[in-house]
């Protein structure tokens, strides 16, 4: 039986990424890559998703350095996802050039039996029917975290209703959040979140931090300040992944509004050092000592007593 | 002798208001307004500013209810400042639909002898020429928040810089902070910001925060998430007043890093209750117990402990 905690569904592609300092070519992305690199820092993570016969040696061997499970990694004939985009000078607007879905057109998420009874879930931003597909193999109650993104709110919304009921925590844009619910304010946003479903809602608000509404109240954290974004690509991806790993690793009979505050604070952190280079290049010679000492500083930058 | 501890500098208006839900004319408005008006719930504040024959009486009464002392406020034949404008649905990004300067054109700020050995001085939005000119008639070795804004950056860059070093916190907004620097990077702003004189720089970024800089490192400071804004005019003179009031009230042998984090957690509390009515309308009713109900609400808010 295979130890995997958290298992993590969501794209896998080949990305072009141009900021106004570089332009970089083939790089290993998507949701699952930025989340699981995250989220192996703090628990033994599954990845599932799928992949073209054109998915080089050398990124399946990368997910292996971070000591993710590939059960869930399916190889179809054709093409893997690729996407290209490019930023612009304030590193935070960006333009795509180019979705090419290949193999990511017919994916239909397969749950080994070994992740099956995985405690923690997260469902990466693929459609809400995939999601649910996925979500229906687990076994148990898992914890469920839900990323989503405006092109499934706008032309999958029953899809994605569905799939926020069954979401403990929902994560997403201030954008999103508003476009979700009609409503402009965050606070109101964040109450017709919370009657649809999830426990927790997380607004991410990028270099301006985030945002917890529970029944516990708001929780408010700011994000670390960076010296020097390379790439923003995955942020999102690598605040959630690191967030569940977080979760995954603590052996709390609960999970409380404590304990989330605790996780935002990492995922804040990971993801700040992987906007630091670009793919999952910070990621990968990133160290706990790191992680840690640089939580402590953000905490101390917050520290208002 | 009087006993001001901060004296305020700045504007003094009659503002037409519109926002995408109520439009009100002929408000009390200006930066001395706002920023006397939130420093009056921590010390006792004199006002320096220019009104024209035209000002209400009933003004002039409200500032006293504040308790100001209105010793350096000039009276001049002719018309009071006015300024009109709209805000958008956000309620953040705003249009000037008419400035009309009418006396404020020809003020020449005189600073009376009651105020001269005030240790805290708030050099309110007005040319820096005039802010150098009104401090220079201070004595001794006050304590000077400095407020500026694009407009002097683009022309009186001289004279700002002169005032800049005078000065021991400078606050202006994210953008500004760019425009004057030309670096992109807050942290990069900073650095460069400290340099030229002030020991403490606090960008203030509207409803995602404040960030403050100094030797002693970086603090973040998340605003306070407000049900209903009703009225944005005047949050950051309300900021930097309440900022100032804190300040000055407390009886510190020197002001330190701690001292400003709280001083910026006052700031940002009073301008949150500041914009939930037009003018001054909500902190004529303002309470110190609701002060500091808000403070340890938002301290709760940003607890990672």
């Amino acid at each position: 039986m295979s130890d995997v905690k958290l298992w993590i569904v969501g794209s896998i592609g080949i990305d072009d990424v141009a900021t106004p300092n570089e332009q970089r070519c083939d790089l290993l992305g998507g949701s699952v890559t930025y989340a699981g690199a995250a989220a192996s820092f703090f628990t033994h993570v599954g990845a599932v998703g799928v992949v073209g016969s054109d998915f080089p040696e050398t990124f399946r061997e990368r997910y292996r350095r971070f000591g993710m499970d590939l059960a869930g990694l399916q190889t179809r004939s054709g093409a893997t996802f690729r996407w290209s985009g490019v930023y612009e000078d304030d590193m935070i607007n960006r333009r795509t050039l180019k979705t090419e879905l290949g193999v990511f057109a017919d994916f239909s998420p397969e749950l080994p039996d070994s992740f099956r009874d995985a405690p923690f879930v997260m469902l990466g931003n693929i459609s809400p029917s995939l999601q649910l597909h996925v979500l229906n193999q687990a076994r148990g109650r898992p914890f469920v975290v839900l990323d989503t993104m405006d092109l499934w709110i706008r032309i999958a919304r029953a899809d994605l209703d569905a799939v926020i009921r069954r979401a403990d925590v929902i994560t997403l844009n201030d954008a999103e959040a508003r476009m979700l619910t009609g409503c402009h304010n965050l606070r109101d946003c964040a109450k017709k979140l919370l009657a649809m479903g999830p426990r927790f809602v997380v607004i991410k608000k990028g270099e301006h931090g985030a945002m917890l509404f529970s029944e516990g109240g708001i929780a408010l954290l700011p994000a670390y300040p960076i010296e020097k974004v390379v790439d923003p690509t995955g942020a999102g991806d690598c605040f959630a992944g690191a967030f569940m790993g977080f979760l995954a690793q603590t052996r709390a009979a609960r999970v409380d509004e404590a304990l989330i505050r605790r996780a935002m604070l990492h995922g804040s952190v990971v993801a700040s050092f992987g906007v630091e280079a670009f793919s999952t290049e910070r990621l990968e010679r990133l160290t706990r000592d790191e992680i840690a000492a640089r939580v402590e500083e953000l905490r101390a930058m917050c520290d208002l007593s």
